[in-house]
C-alpha cells in the first residue's frame, strides 16, 4: 500500500487532463452511478460568512466501485477581485474508499470543478440536444461559458456560436476565446431573445437571480442547459419553461428542488410537485427517457454533484500516478 | 502575500506542538470566541458509509479575528484494525479568512484533533474541577484517556490517577503510559464505581452507547467531563446525572442537543428542555457561572467544535512558518 499523499497543483492538472469526449464519458459514469448504484451523497455543507462577503461549500460523495471518494472545498470570496484575485478557488481531497487515508490533495483552485461542471453540460447535450445542432447560444461570458461550449462540441459538431452577456467587451472577448479554442465562428449578440430563437442548443452560465430566458421564446428543436443556479434564490429560466418542456431533466432531483431552476419553478407554482423529474443518470440507463425527436423542447437543470467530484478526482489521481506527476508527501511516521 | 500552500505532516506537527497550558489557553480562546463573537459554525457534515463500516465527518468554523479558518475531515474506518491501521485518521486545511485561498494542509492523521479535544477537557477542568484534585479517574483506555489526563495535569496538580477499561491489559498499559508521561502514580481499577467514588475529577473517553456512570455514585467535590459522545446514540452518563449536577455545561448547546449527553438525557425525559445549559465559553467570560465551592457536583459535555479546529490550525500554521517547517507548494500558475 502506498502510504504517501500525492499533492498535485493546478499547473500539473492542466497538463494531465482537460475537456474531451473521454471526460464527458467519465462524468456520464458518475451520473450512471447516481441513478443505479447505492451512492451516498450527503447534502452540501454550506457556510455563509456575510462579515467578509464570502461563502464556502463542501461536497462529497461515496460511489461503490471507485477506489477513492472526493471531498471538495469551494470558497467564494466575492471581494477578491478588488485584490486582483478570482472570487472562486478551492481544493479537493481524494480519500481511500478502503481505509479513509488521504490519497491525494489537489491544489486545483477549482480547475477540476470547472472540468466536471462543463462535462455535465456535455453529458446533457449528448442525451438531450437535437441530433443536428447548427447553432449554440451561450448566455454568460465567464469561464463556464467557454468550457460548456467546448464540452458540447465533443458531442455535436455545430457551425456557429452566439454569445450574450451584460458587458459587450466581455462578450466579444468570450466569443474570440471560443472561436480560437474550437475553431467555430462565434459572434456576440445583443439580445437574449435573438440568441434563443436562432439556437438549437442554449446554455445559461450566469449567477442570475432573475430569469434570463422567456418561455415565449421557446421553439421546437431546442435544448436548454441551465447550469448557473446552484443556490436558493438563483434562477436563469422563466418558471413556465419547465412545465412547457417536453422533457425536464435534473442532475439530482433532491438538489434541484433546493438549489436549482426547479426550486424557482416550485416557488412560482409553475411545477406540479407531484411530478418527479427525470435525472440525467436515468437517461444513460434508459435512452427512451431522452429526446425522441428533433421537434422536442428539452431542459436540463444542473446544480453540480459530489459524484462528479469523486469521478474526476479518481481519474486525476490515476493519471498523476501513471505520469509520475505531483509531489508525494510521506504522511505517516 | 504568500501564494504557496504549506503541507505539514504529522511528524512535523508532533515536533511543533503538544499539550501544554498554552494549548489549553488557545482552546479556551476558541470557546471565548464561541460565547462572545459572531462565530459561524455550520452543522457537522456527516457521511455514513455502511457498505464499508465507515463514516466521515467534516467540521468548520469561521471566527472573526483569526487569520484563517479550518476545514477538517475526520474519517472513521472501523475495519482498519484488521489491516493493521488505526480506525481514525484525517486531515485539516487552513484557508485564508481574507481570500479563501488555502494557506496550509495538515496531513496530521488526527493529531491536531487529538490535541484540541484533550485541551477542551483541560479548559473544562480549569473552570469546573474542584480547586484541589487529589485523584483523577479516567474511564476508557484509548488515546484520549492518556491525553485528557495530561491536559488536566496542566490545570490541577493531582497525586493519583485511576484507569478503568473493559480490557485489563489495555488498562494496565494505559496506566503505565500516563505514569510515564506525567510522573503521577497511576493504577488500573476494576470497578467504575470505585473509580468515581475515589476521584474528584472523572473523565469518560469511550464510544459507549450505554451509561458507564450511575447517578448513585455522585458525591460532593466532583467534576465529570464526558467527552466520548459525539454522535446521536452514544452516551456515557446516566441521564439522571445531568439534572442532579449543580452545574451542567456544554461545549456547544446546539451540538450537545443532537450528539452529546444532553441528547440522551432529553430522550430519557431527564432534562427539562426549557432549561438551557451554560456553555464552556460563558464560564470564561463570566467566572461566576463556574464552580463556586468545593462541594458542588459539576458536569461538562464535550462533543467537539469546529471553532477548536480553527484555533489550533491557525496556531500550528504560525508555528510552522516561524520554524520554517513543512513543504511549501506553489499552487498558482
Amino acid at each position: 500500500m502506498r502510504d504517501d499523499v500525492l499533492i498535485v497543483t493546478q499547473a500539473e492538472l492542466q497538463i494531465l487532463l482537460g475537456l474531451s469526449r473521454a471526460t464527458n464519458d467519465l462524468i456520464e459514469s458518475a451520473f450512471t452511478a447516481l441513478a443505479q448504484k447505492d451512492v451516498i451523497m450527503p447534502p452540501v455543507m454550506s457556510m455563509d460568512i456575510p462579515h467578509i462577503n464570502a461563502e464556502v461549500d463542501v461536497k462529497t460523495a461515496y460511489i461503490p466501485g471507485f477506489d477513492g471518494f472526493a471531498i471538495k472545498v469551494s470558497p467564494g470570496f466575492f471581494d477578491n477581485p478588488n485584490l486582483g484575485l478570482p472570487s472562486l478557488n478551492g481544493l479537493m481531497m481524494l480519500l481511500s474508499a478502503r481505509t479513509g487515508l488521504a490519497k491525494a490533495v489537489f491544489l486545483d483552485n477549482g480547475y477540476l470543478t470547472d472540468l466536471r461542471t462543463a462535462a455535465a453540460g456535455g453529458v446533457a447535450a449528448r442525451h438531450l440536444a437535437p441530433k443536428h445542432v447548427k447553432t449554440v447560444g451561450v448566455i454568460g461570458t465567464g469561464a463556464q461559458a467557454r468550457l460548456q461550449v467546448e464540452a458540447a462540441y465533443h458531442e455535436r459538431k455545430f457551425e456557429k456560436v452566439l454569445v450574450c452577456g451584460r458587458n459587450d467587451d466581455h462578450a466579444r472577448k468570450c466569443a474570440k476565446d471560443i472561436a480560437d479554442k474550437i475553431g467555430v465562428p462565434t459572434y456576440p449578440v445583443a439580445a437574449r431573445e435573438e440568441l434563443v430563437r436562432q439556437s438549437q442548443l442554449v446554455i445559461t452560465t450566469t449567477p442570475s437571480r432573475v430569469p434570463l430566458i422567456d418561455a415565449e421564446w421557446l421553439h421546437p428543436n431546442l435544448h436548454i442547459t441551465a447550469m448557473g443556479s446552484d443556490q436558493a434564490g438563483k434562477t436563469e429560466l422563466d418558471p413556465q419553461i419547465l412545465p412547457r418542456a417536453d422533457r425536464f431533466v435534473c442532475d439530482r432531483v433532491s438538489q434541484c428542488i433546493e438549489l436549482g431552476e426547479l426550486a424557482g419553478a416550485i416557488d412560482a407554482g409553475a411545477w406540479d410537485i407531484e411530478r418527479t423529474p427525470i435525472e440525467l443518470g436515468d437517461l444513460v440507463v434508459d435512452p427512451s427517457l431522452g429526446r425522441q425527436s428533433d421537434s422536442e423542447i428539452t431542459v436540463c437543470d444542473l446544480t453540480g454533484t459530489g459524484a462528479q467530484d469523486t469521478a474526476i478526482a479518481n481519474y486525476a489521481y490515476d493519471l498523476a500516478r501513471a505520469k509520475n506527476m505531483g509531489t508525494p508527501i510521506k504522511s505517516h511516521n
